[in-house]
Formats: structure tokens, C-alpha cells, sequence
């Protein structure tokens, strides 16, 4: 586990399928050997329940999972200076805190504080969303407006940023 | 306000909502102190209105507003040299020259040209709307065309195109 | 024609209409005076004949054009050393594999290492689907992860990648 002192944080930014999660997933390991990888997807139904088992299997032990898929918050503060922690991913925490009828606006600002204050390194990895035509529905228009004004809040506070295309990083910050 | 002499031209791509027109407001700020804002939004009903008041109103008394959701061409033309012109977004013009059944490709054309030898520094902000999926219908595939026609046919002329990706910019030419 | 001392492999990245093609003919030319285009659309009917047509006469005499729908492997390994290939595109092919109902991660694989082993230079054209919203259906979103998956495993055995964005190639690798 890396010292306090070289306490990082990161975005990692890409399409779906971009290979942003493998890439995050290899800067958390270059940081520590015992990161904790914080999963914000639902088991919702068994098939999501074996995906989600599936995934935490390959892995392997040098992750350590908890499930959130909405106190981001709490979980990024309770961590002690030195833990690493990925966050995959931003998108989901999000629809999740739509769907959930939460502030947006609102749990956007306090995560973004809690990423800025919060002790330990984190990576956190969000889908960029806004390259296509306009989305056809309401729903549609304020998630996309939603993720795209989170990334741009996290991307303010945080050391580095790293966009991703067919699995190759580009620095942006 | 800068001589005519360093006189530039630039094209400010990115999604929705990536913070490419807070980056081509600063953009436009390093280049002058009295800015003219050219946006192609149009004020059709009372929601509309009062949204474009509530930008003007946030960028402060620095910037001269004028509402050109059609003739940017006249507009670019009878600016003189030294001033500078941010126009936002190409894509809101782009989209009021299709629902103005104007010929789109002719107007995108005369833009260009306008663009290449107009006397003033014009700043220009465009959407990506290229990196989703196929689009649904005909006129969601014509629009994406010729936007990314458009897009292409800007950055051949102007000085400088940045790519904006959650506020940050990447310079690609 | 190049030498196969020189044989190269490149992947170009990009959005629709974002001047991907052109930039990788440019690519191509540069490396032989006599390149083969490889076209994946299929002249369903006449309209797109006529595209094609019009297409081949626009590259000109120094190109020869091979219309490959599907067969990409058999093309690709058929070709002599020395000789410079642009696959233009893999969605397009990608989409015609999915259509004729084979397996997309079999022939995505078998794609993968034709390309890492073939004798000839290729430099293949894919667009990034990804970056906008979740598709509303299925067969958008098997799509989008299929082509995210091939772009990322082709990214990873040629030598070169770009992403093209307003005609202006940006090196990933």
C-alpha cells in the first residue's frame, strides 16, 4: 500500500466499450497491491447477480469489492489515507441517483467535495456521453446534461485525467 | 481590444456539455477585453427567452450580444478588424439553416469562406455529434453529415481547432 | 510499392463524417503509389452502386478497389508482402457480419489475427460508436459493445493508431 503522501486522484473518461475500466484498473494496480474496487452496479435480478460474481472472479484476490451503488460518499470517506480505490463507474452512480428521484445537482457537488477531501487515492472511471445527435427524450437530454457537468466537476479537482479510446489513454490532464 | 495584425481564427470541438463554450469564453477573453458574443440561439418562446437573458446576464458587462441564429455571414463580415467574435454554436446554426430548408451544403460553404476572410478574430464553437450509433431517421443521419462536413471544412481553414473533453482542451491543430 | 522491410499496420479511429477515410487514404498513399481499397459496403441495390461507383472514380487510377462485404481474412492473407491495404470500413463489416448471423467474437478474433499476421501493410478504418447515450434497443447496444471490443483488440496488435476528429489525426500509438 502507497503512503499517504503520494495520495492521487484520477479520471478516466471514455465511450462504452473504450477499455477505460482495464486501463483504470491497471493504474490502481501501479499504485497499490490490495486496491478496492468500489462497483456501483446493481444485483438487481440473477443475471446481473452472476455477471457482477463473474467479474469480482476475474479480479482476483488482490481486489477487494463493495457493492454501492449509491453512498459514494460514505464510502470514499471512510477510507483511510493510503487505500486506493476505483470507482466503476460514475455513469451507473449516476442513473442510479436518478432513478432514485435524488437532487443531481445536489449529490454531484458533494461528491465532488468528497473526491476532493476524502483521504485516500481514487480512480474514478465515467462514460463519455454527449458525442452523438441529441437525445430524443426529456430523460435522455437532462442525463446526458447531468454527466456531462459531473465530468467536467471532476475533472476540476482531481490530479490527472485521462481520456480513452480503443483502450488507449490520452492525457487530458 | 488586439491589433488587426494578430488576427486568429479558431474551431472549439466537443460533446454536449463538455465545457467547450466556457473554454472558448476564455478562449475569446485572452484575445480581447470586449468580446462580442454571437449566438445562434433563437428566442422563440417566454422559457427560451428567459434563458438567453439569463446567459447574458452571466457573462457580464465585458460582451456585446448579438442574436444570429441565421446570417452569420453578414454578421462575420461587417465586424472590423482587431474585434473578436465568439460565435456559439455552429450547431444550433447548422440546425436552423435545415429548418429554414436552406441548401446546406451551399450555406455551410459560404460560411467557410466567410470565416477563411472575414477582418475580425472569430472563435467558433461546434458539437461533435458523430460518436454514437447510426441515427434512427433520415434527417438525424443528414444532420449528423452535415455537421461533421461542416466541422471538417472549419478546421481546414481556421488557425488553431481544440477537442474539449470534460472542460479540458486538446489541441489538434 | 514499398518494401516488406517496411510492412505496417494502422488503425484510424473516428466519428462519422469526421474525415476518417481521407485521412487514411492520405495514410495509404503515402506509402505505395499503388494501394488497394478494400470495401466492406455491399451494392444492395442501385442507388448504392452508384455511390460505389462514384466513390471509385473519385479515388482515381492509381487505387484498385476489391469489394469485400465479408471475407476480410481471405482478402487480407491473399495479399503479397509489400503491398498497402486500406479496409475501409470495420463497421461496415462488422455490420455485415452481424447481419449474416455468424459469430461476432469468433470472426472479431479470427479478424484480429489475420491482421497481426498477414504479409501486406494494412491500415484499417473503424468509427467509434460509443460516446453517445445507452442505444434503446438490443441490437444497438451488441452493436456498440462489438465494435468497442474489436476496436480495442485491433488497437492492440497493429502498430499505429490515430482518432480522427474534424479531419485532424490525433496518435494514440
Amino acid at each position: 500500500m502507497s503512503s499517504s503522501a503520494s495520495r492521487t486522484t484520477q479520471l478516466v473518461l471514455g465511450g462504452a466499450r473504450s477499455g477505460k475500466s482495464r486501463f483504470a484498473m491497471q493504474q490502481a494496480l501501479t499504485l497499490s497491491d490490495q486496491p478496492v474496487y468500489v462497483a456501483t452496479a446493481e444485483a438487481r435480478d440473477d443475471e446481473m447477480k452472476a455477471r457482477i460474481t463473474q467479474h469480482k472472479n476475474e479480479r482476483g484476490n488482490q481486489w477487494r469489492t463493495l457493492e454501492v451503488p449509491l453512498k459514494l460518499c460514505d464510502t470514499l470517506s471512510a477510507q483511510p489515507a493510503g487505500q486506493v480505490l476505483l470507482v466503476d463507474c460514475l455513469t451507473l452512480w449516476l442513473s442510479n441517483v436518478m432513478l432514485g428521484e435524488q437532487d443531481v445537482a445536489r449529490a454531484s457537488k458533494t461528491l465532488v467535495n468528497t473526491v476532493h477531501s476524502c483521504p485516500a487515492s481514487v480512480i474514478l472511471v465515467a462514460n463519455e456521453v454527449g458525442m452523438g445527435l441529441v437525445p430524443e427524450t426529456p430523460l435522455g437530454r437532462s442525463f446526458r446534461d447531468a454527466q456531462g457537468r459531473l465530468n467536467q466537476q471532476i475533472a476540476e479537482v482531481v490530479d490527472t485525467v485521462y481520456f480513452v479510446a480503443a483502450g488507449l489513454p490520452l492525457k487530458l490532464k
